[in-house]
């Protein structure tokens, strides 16, 4: 029933195959690292004709299972050069998955300058020469709807995936055919440009929920999952009101929101880039302004808020909480329209916000801007669609802007930058940063959780114990949430609510009709990380890959004066078991 | 007698220490990198305070031994990741050890912003704030020259290692004042740079050859040792009369010249940069031009000739075989006054003409300029000195222009740039390049002998058999050879004259009154090999880093149409004993 789709961008050949049985029972992040762990060569060249891209909705993609239509996005990094998944949230997870699309597998390379789109609809996949070329993703989109129509869902890169930026990000189309849901990290857009692949295209016509084992039963727990989302404090109010965005005051509050280039943990203008602010001004706005908006289809939680500029027009959507922060406080700006807008422009030419707004606070640091100038990092922004020497570096993220302005205050972690809490203050987040196979990543454990918010109990944030077992946790957890196709925020529920895990276990066993318990749960997410660890491992990652850079050690951070006192040892021992 | 130099950039503290037990024993490159792996946490960043900076001379420095007054620098680099030790001809080495000084340990750093000169003489040391901060090293030494006199001599870096730039060299002075021997590879003039170092000024009065244990044993052998130097075909003959550009016409005859970006193994236009055109036009052109140089005392191979424009004028040095390689037929360039002028521009803003050069023809794969544009590469070059987004991609080397270019076909190991020899027509080269722990370098392990020079035995370039054992032969016989101070180009005649290599134990036994035997050597070899491959593995460099690029693998090379075909068990092997 489930095919995976294989597309030779040499030979223009799309195949669909019958799912081996090394890839069954899997889905979304463990499908796509299984992949990439069997079929690319682990010291190939990550912008090489050996690399492949794999793109998979998750186990309970195409259900009626709230928030579960995330897309996996895997390759070799070209930004880490270890094995990479980074998912998204719009339209295509749900339709891959209803056109019974368990995995498309994007092989080998075009030749140079000849760029394609891949046409994929019910038992039908061709690649034709794009349409697009050139276009960033906004007009792209808006091209290939005249073309394709508003029912299909589109996965395009913009200029800085066809420049093959190490940042370059994947876009995927929301609900309302926007470009603003992406594959953010590591690179993934570059591998794709690398491809010769600009877009793809998803009609999901004749697509339709794949049939259920035990209907009845996957019903009853799809209930009591979305109960246990509704009824829990941040799934069910703080994140559709104010977004993640809910987050900055809370940070700044908690001392722990990196400030100026991770120089201090508070930033006086945090009122101003706020979710309560996002929130307000939505509201007053009004016009094409929306608070609580889902991003993609059966998504309950709704944190994707609409952004409106002073007239109400669209400007963007609301820009993650960790893009408020790399644009904001880690660069000295409290200006919400100008965040908004580098958010679109990211969006837009295709970019991951971590990575290029931590980068613009290393211009700053190098003194090309000062902190603060928001005009002075719209311009450079503007760069990355031109491909000037410096929009390219910009593009290229954290690590790249570092060596070429030869800086020593480099927040990354095998080549990846660090997202937005302080390893020094969320120490639980900092041993996630040193460990995860992603490279610097918050998702991949999000300590923030025990750390900051009490959910799933309570870790000092300051305090070196307890930081270890939490993150190896939440990373085993979260390698299993995303195989599952779930939104990640779905975790605030189940690190509460016993039950909301149950559930989600009920639904896998009502859907393929197997009789897994919670500790499947747990050896599936183990079984994830060793085949990324493995992966790494062979393309020459090894643990001494696993640090933070010096000066979280060397340099106290304000205002809780802590250092990050993980010990090589204890980050050695968090993904064994 | 000897004492080790350590020189604190943020207290200002030099103190002359004993030299302790472990470094006993131990020169050049031996000493460097024993200081680095023992001193240097493997884990740190390369261009902050935990890092050093490790200036040594040879064993045989300070004697009349020939060519012995090779001066090495050691330090984490911070284009590998890895250890790297650079060693660099000039004045400076046979000073310091004349002045008894067995090593000068740069620690710490200097507050941002901040430039300091270090002046050294007969037992004193002192910091003082630079005269020649932002000049490039040919204006910065000859503004120091003013001030010291022409006594002394002097180590720099330019505006590159200023900029702290991936490719930036440190700078050693010749014989007449010119900044143009230099550390080249892996950054180390960035790490000077880090530390708040613009220059060293040594002042070599009332230094003097130190003692020898048994001098007239050391004069005898001494004296054969030069012999056979002189006698050899190679180091008596092709070096003084062609310089190391003797080999343009001989790899291109092999088809090992990697020619526009390692796409061909012959350029049309060799001629016009072989080291037969570099002899007849300095010989038409007079003046200042000088066939046979020497760029340190105690030379007696004079392979750094001096070029003179059209008007007999000082243009600069030869310049080396791999610096005519990477600006001449692998960017498809043909004009030697041209190369000339780049050799000089490299040498003035300090950078490494290998990384820097083989960058250049990257720019040209990525179409910002067309193979064979003299005049854009020039323009190119220039912006270095400016500090340009595009001046310091080009000045970071190789590995970060494949980076910011999004480029597949990217010459480079461990992020360091492959030098003038193809490694599938020139094998044993390509082992090299991908095991030695300094990355990409020819030197490391200089199998050109034996694969295209019948020195030392024959091996069949083109074969995939016996080149593990060449390369290893070599890097072990290398590492050693770096330790005693010796110009590698002696290799030559210790390959093919046994009493060469014993004349040097000799040397080294009537010196400090050892009883050292040629097993000994071998033995001292290996264990150098043996700290950095240990200082690597501590840094997280594993053996999937000792790997070429795919393209190497996949494109035959013209015109032998033969690909790297040696395996990675085999390359696993190599440095194992």
């Amino acid at each position: 029933m489930y095919k995976i789709l294989r597309v030779n961008m040499a030979t223009k050949n799309c195949v669909f195959e019958d799912v081996p049985p090394d890839y069954a029972g899997l889905g979304g992040r463990g499908l796509t690292s299984t992949i990439v762990a069997k079929e690319v060569p682990a010291t190939s060249t990550p912008l090489g004709p050996h690399n492949k891209l794999v793109i998979a909705p998750g186990l309970l993609g195409g259900t009626n299972c709230a928030n579960s239509n995330r897309v996996s996005v895997g390759c070799k990094s070209p930004m880490t050069g270890g094995i990479k998944e980074a998912n998204s949230g719009g339209q295509p997870g749900g339709h891959l998955a209803k056109l019974g699309i368990h995995a498309v597998i994007i092989e080998d390379m075009a030749p140079e300058g000849e760029w394609y789109q891949l046409e994929l609809g019910k038992d039908s996949a061709k690649l034709v020469p794009s349409l697009v070329t050139g276009l960033n993703n906004y007009d792209a989109v808006a091209k290939l709807v005249e073309k394709y129509g508003k029912e299909c869902s589109y996965v395009s890169i913009g200029r800085a995936g066809e420049f093959k930026l190490a940042a370059a990000s994947i876009a995927f189309t929301d609900r309302e055919l926007r470009p603003a849901r992406h594959a953010g990290r590591g690179g993934v857009g570059a591998v794709m440009g690398s491809k010769g692949l600009k877009a793809v295209i998803i009609n999901p016509a004749e697509g339709k929920n794949l049939p259920l084992d035990n209907p009845e039963a996957f019903n009853a727990a799809a209930k009591r999952f979305a109960k246990a989302l509704t009824e829990h404090p941040v799934c069910g109010q703080g994140l559709p009101n104010y977004g993640t965005a809910v987050l900055v005051n809370i940070l700044h509050e908690a001392g722990g929101l990196p400030t100026r280039n991770f120089s201090t943990g508070r930033f006086e203008g945090h009122e101003s880039v706020s979710g309560e602010m996002l929130n307000q001004i939505t509201k007053e706005r009004g016009g094409d302004g929306v608070v609580a908006h889902g991003c993609m289809s059966g998504c309950i939680m709704r944190c994707s808020g609409i952004y409106p500029d002073k007239n109400g027009k669209f400007m963007g959507k609301w820009p993650e909480y960790e893009t408020l922060w790399a644009f904001g406080p880690n660069s000295g700006i409290d200006d919400l329209d100008m965040i908004a807008r580098y958010d679109y422009m990211c969006d837009d030419v295709g970019v991951d916000t971590i990575d290029v707004g931590a980068a613009i606070a290393l211009f700053m640091e190098a003194g090309v801007l000062k902190f603060g100038d928001a005009e002075g990092a719209l311009k450079l922004l503007g760069e990355i669609s031109q491909g000037s020497p410096i929009g390219r570096i910009l593009g290229c993220g954290v690590a790249i802007t570092g060596k070429v302005y030869g800086l020593r205050r480099v927040p990354e972690v095998k080549g990846q930058g660090l997202p937005a809490y302080d390893p020094r203050a969320v120490k639980g987040q900092g041993v996630t940063y040193a460990t995860t196979p992603m490279g610097a990543d918050h998702t991949a454990g999000y300590a923030v959780t025990a750390n900051i918010l009490s959910v799933g109990g309570t870790v000092d944030p300051l305090s070196s114990s307890g930081q270890v077992e939490l993150s190896r946790n939440l990373q085993i957890a979260t390698a299993a949430v995303d195989t599952t196709g779930l939104c990640l925020f779905v975790a605030f529920a189940v690190l509460d609510n016993p039950d909301a895990l149950v559930a989600i276990v009920d639904m896998l066993n009502a859907r393929y009709g197997l009789s897994l318990g919670l500790d499947d749960v747990t050896a599936l997410g183990k079984t994830v990380l060793e085949t990324e660890l493995d992966f790494n491992r062979r393309a020459g990652i090894s643990s001494p890959s696993d640090r933070l850079p010096d000066f979280f050690k060397d340099e106290k951070f304000p205002p809780h004066n802590t250092t990050f006192d993980i010990t090589d040892a204890e980050l050695d021992s968090v993904l064994k078991w």
